[in-house]
């Protein structure tokens, strides 16, 4: 199998539920895909699944919820696979941890304001929330500590996800982690 | 970095405790590192710490044990990497169930009596099951199921960890896994 990587990588989309992260994660895999980069894609549907299912949402659990997932993230990471992960993970200390953890860990944060993704709300999620119905929602009833100097800025209430797709493909070549 | 895999495997050390798997699987380790493979390792000790801390040793725990690891080890295999796990791994449909969702899976019967494991008995584990000490210990109060049919069959009361590792090389060679 081709790999077009230099290195491996792991891309961290972290923000609030709806602001993009999804969106903009699957366009860049979709160019990397292209490119010929060796990928793997880790999001709450695919770890929930097979790594976190016993889980839920209080501080402790989010915590073990994203050691989990650095813990794996970091093995691809460090065989060339270049990782494109995309979780809330409201916490600083937590991306901190992935910081120091991970083999180049790439924090990017998808920076849209709290009422344009409640506004948003495609799956219901913030309605649910302000109900009652759905505790510890971020941005809630629960915290989140926006990066204070993320590798990467994307204010993805003013731009497409195609623009901010090739902004992240632009630090990968910048950074000389892809050609 | 080098990788001189043809393709990605799962090498799967199951047998009793003590039964010599992590002795064995250090030994294929050292070869094929020294061989240019690239090559991850996954035991108790690594996945306990990262993975599955909060997993105990009912039927329940264990198969949760064994399917988290079986995702990792397949995100690693489809990867082109070589994965090296030993775990104890007592179901039987546990080992089906990787067998069915984990790329070039290869199972290492670690083949020895209960009574010469019991012996050597290296960090006195046997002795606290005995004692009821430890509960859920497989071969005392729980079961062991021996692969009917593994890709490789080793008798390691009989032959030395050096010539088992050999067989397992020779395995990988023969079925183009390596060069």
């Amino acid at each position: 199998m081709t790999n077009n990587n230099k290195k491996g990588f792991v891309l961290w989309f972290t923000g609030f539920s709806a602001a993009g992260k999804t969106t903009i994660a699957d366009k860049v895999h979709e160019l990397l895909k292209h490119n010929g980069n060796r990928l793997e894609r880790l999001d709450g549907d695919i770890v929930r699944k097979n790594l976190t299912q016993d889980l839920g949402f209080s501080k402790e659990d989010r915590d073990e919820n994203i050691r989990r997932i650095g813990f794996v993230a970091n093995l691809l990471s460090r065989n060339d696979i270049g990782v494109i992960a995309s979780f809330i993970s409201p916490y600083r200390a937590q991306r901190e941890m992935l910081r120091e953890n991970v083999t180049n860990f790439i924090e990017i944060f998808v920076d849209a304001p709290i009422e344009v993704c409640e506004s948003r709300d495609p799956k219901g999620m913030y309605k649910k929330a302000r109900a009652g119905e759905l505790k510890n929602f971020t941005g809630v009833d629960d915290p989140y500590e926006p990066p204070e100097n993320p590798d990467i800025h994307l204010l993805s209430s003013e731009h497409s996800p195609d623009d901010l797709a090739k902004v992240v493909l632009s630090f990968l070549r910048t950074n000389d982690y892809i050609d």
